[in-house]
């Protein structure tokens, strides 16, 4: 049986963009054991409702437990948004992250009046603005769905014309109200973050909630003594709920390196 | 127990786009009550795997089957694309109609090379150049997947200059390849067919898919006497797997008019 600081660490996420988040915590734990779920059967949860996205994410909670993980970390934005209550206190047993309170609490460290970009279920759920108010009752809070990023970037459309455009547009309220920090509040943000940096201007600090949330598990698995202490990198799986020909490639992406196993299916049980 | 032809004509889709067929079918066949299925909770299928989009669309058409529908209209070119045959065979009992098909004919007609424009699904296929051969085996058919405009009409986006900017990329090639007709091949298409329209050039013939597969379910009726005879206008359910406040205002959008009853949620079952 394995001792409980050398079981894998859990990710989930309602697709590939969570490899965002992935690769964040491979860059702080490099000696861990990841195994990553993407719901790229159901995949966007953005426009879903809370019950379905509630759902889903105890789905695939269940299936990383099954993978006998020592944690699970929800990559997906709109699921910590909309879940991870619900979760925490469904699977009482296991810590769960969520990348909204870790984006929220170093968001807060600032003292300027912060943005948040996401998707519709993510802004609409207010869940940043409500983390942050914890933290700073008076700091002004403004929101901004851009769905239209995450099409573009599963595209590869990343440097376009076009996404210039709707980037402007979507920016130019949080730029007029000169907002000092921005939460990229979607795992496929951090992919286009120059093209953000350049249309909010110079002097904006951007957030990249898989960052913040890393750091987090770091320093959880290290106070309760369950870092891995293996030698070697850790090793990823990685799973899916379907799996097409694009995949791969648009998850090397989100990755930012080559993934040397596979993509598996996972079968998820309600 | 209510005669055949008084039984209504089920359409489904993946999610909303489907009703712009709902449109065409309202406007030739007025005194038909429709049952409509958005499988919201799953949208969109043009990503993913043939096997989820077959167990997906039979679920769909046993919902409609269970509303004692006397036909079943595949709205969702991907579904057509992929599903249809197995519909077929799983349901014999039914007559099934598809887009594909319809459309492949209408396009046959014409003389001059054909373009076919649609999702990853739908394009990857090869279903619409498949049909078209059947018909006119020398015709050139060129075939364009368009991933980024069922976002931009999804926004209400449609006539916005990255928009513009987004189709002149897409049909460059079916512009110089000097396409005559051009085979809108998703639902959500026929939205933005002024832009599309606009990008060809002059005489370029358009065709909707779902006017085509209107005019076909009519036949079949006509045909085999099960035009319901009532005098007044056919009534019109619609279902989804999920629910939230936007569908209303996107339902609207592809239906072009207002939606009297409210949209109901439907429980598949496998």
């Amino acid at each position: 049986m394995l001792r409980e600081q050398d079981k894998p660490v859990g990710v989930f996420d309602s697709g590939l963009g969570g490899l965002t988040v992935v690769k964040e915590l491979t860059k702080i734990l490099p000696h861990e054991n990841l195994v990553y779920l993407g719901d790229t059967a159901r995949v966007p949860y953005g426009p879903r409702g809370v019950e379905t996205i509630k759902r889903f994410s105890e789905e695939n909670t269940r299936f990383l437990i099954g993978e006998n993980v020592k944690a699970v970390v929800i990559a997906c934005n709109t699921s910590s948004a909309v879940a991870a209550d619900f979760l925490k206190s469904t699977f009482p047993k296991i810590p769960i992250f969520e990348v909204i309170s870790s984006a929220s609490n170093e968001a807060s460290r600032g003292t300027r009046s912060i943005g948040v970009i996401g998707t519709y279920g993510t802004v609409g759920s207010h869940a940043y603005a409500k983390n942050i108010s914890k933290n700073l009752s008076r700091t002004k809070v403004i929101e901004k769905a851009c769905p239209l990023f995450v099409p573009f970037i599963e595209e590869g459309e990343i440097g376009s014309k076009a996404l210039k455009l709707v980037a402007k547009g979507y920016l130019s309220e949080l730029k007029k109200q000169k907002v000092g920090t921005l939460i990229m509040g979607c795992t496929h943000y951090p992919i286009i973050k120059n093209i953000i940096s350049e249309t909010m201007g110079k002097g904006v600090t951007l957030i990249n909630p898989g960052k913040s949330v890393a750091k987090e598990v770091f320093d959880f698995l290290k106070k309760n003594n369950l870092l891995n202490r293996q030698k070697k990198k850790g090793t990823a799986d990685f799973y899916v709920t379907d799996l097409t020909d694009r995949f791969t490639k648009v998850a090397e992406m989100f990755l930012g390196k080559k993934i040397k196993n596979d993509l598996k299916i996972a079968r998820l049980t309600k």
